[in-house]
């Protein structure tokens, strides 16, 4: 199999989890996308991916398979163990409605930020992005300042149970901890009260399988550095 | 189990086809939402929700199951024959990636639209949405016209196989008839030569489970009488 992807954006780091927690890091070669470049939007890609974003699994009989949960839920099935997106109706249930709410709640909230309230990922993306508008700035804020406010959901959740969507580690917990970075280098605040959150931060962090995926090189150094300072929302 | 919902709006669609077809319809008690007085925003709603968005399914022993995929996927693995969601992780990957496409390409982009450039859901719910910034309704009406220059992309797929994740009907055709009946009933148009997608349409309506969950109530009359003529997106 085939990953098309960027190391350091908050879905490639998704997917590179769920690789190394399933063993799986042998059986992919990673192919790195100049989402800088928006290589993501030439045809070459688009033929991959209609919808020109990263990452994308090629399986070897060319069947390209997007949308990180939908990577994440084939690549949890194949060997007929889902550890990450549960065993039981119930289970998935869960895992799927908590993983859902962080996608709603806080991943797709700091997309919006990232890309039209800071320079995102710089010029070469614009013309595939919503036109400017009056206003388009103010939107981009209030949508950080959404996943800001909404980080006291999972805060709540997190002291309840170990992991986001019960006992156990799951797809639900990599998606949260993929948009908390994307917050964080984003420019984002995290606040400091929210101890449960950071607490279930440093325990997923320690985890084999995303201590050797994120740390320094989850989100590149230079994604901060494009967030001006006058950007971050209140 | 109590299903938590109003009839005629597009999630409430997806779920009750998703009985039909699985043959529940008698395993659930329905218990309408009244969402036009923001019932869902209300303490008692947002203890089952804390999103605040309907449906929400309760199992008998209390666990609320919100977000229509999470509890389509509930409802599909109850009998262990999976037939809505995919039996393969193959199928079940491309099932996942093809639905995901059709939430964010059309029912997200309808929903912005219909809240936003429409009187949508009417005054009460006023207080729970983005507060109006300059240029709201510019943003809204172009994710009105996202959702109309999408929806060839599904008619491109419809033309190459009779349902949108492959051979059989599955939640993805499920969630893609409720968008396009979401997009009709908020007044934004269905090009007449996307005929692979009106050809499906109609294939998918004379099924037995939507047959009997759709047609005239699929979205109450009042969603489109509230859509005034000046708010169409070209």
């Amino acid at each position: 199999m085939r990953l098309y992807d960027r190391q350091g954006t908050p879905n490639a780091a998704r997917i590179r989890i769920v690789l190394a927690e399933k063993g799986l890091d042998d059986a992919v070669e990673i192919v790195t996308v100049d989402l800088i470049a928006a290589e993501q939007k030439q045809p070459a890609f688009l033929a991959m991916n209609p919808m020109g974003k990263t990452p994308v699994l090629e399986l070897d009989d060319g069947l390209c398979i997007s949308e990180s949960t939908a990577i994440t839920e084939y690549l949890d099935n194949l060997d007929g163990n889902p550890v990450l997106t549960g065993r039981t109706p119930r289970e998935k249930a869960v895992i799927h409605m908590m993983q859902r709410r962080v996608e709603m709640m806080l991943l797709e909230t700091v997309d919006d930020y990232f890309h039209y309230a800071t320079p995102g990922l710089g010029p070469a993306l614009k013309p595939w992005r919503m036109p400017d508008w009056a206003g388009a700035r103010e939107w981009a804020e209030r949508r950080g300042a959404m996943a800001v406010a909404n980080l006291p959901y999972f805060d709540e959740v997190l002291r309840e149970r170990p992991f986001l969507a019960g006992e156990g580690f799951s797809m639900a917990d990599i998606s949260l901890f993929a948009g908390v970075a994307f917050a964080a280098g984003a420019g984002l605040p995290i606040a400091p009260e929210l101890t449960a959150l950071a607490a279930w931060r440093d325990r997923v962090e320690a985890l084999p399988a995303v201590r050797n995926r994120s740390g320094q090189d989850f989100l590149p150094e230079d994604f901060t550095r494009r967030v001006p300072a006058e950007s971050s929302a209140s």
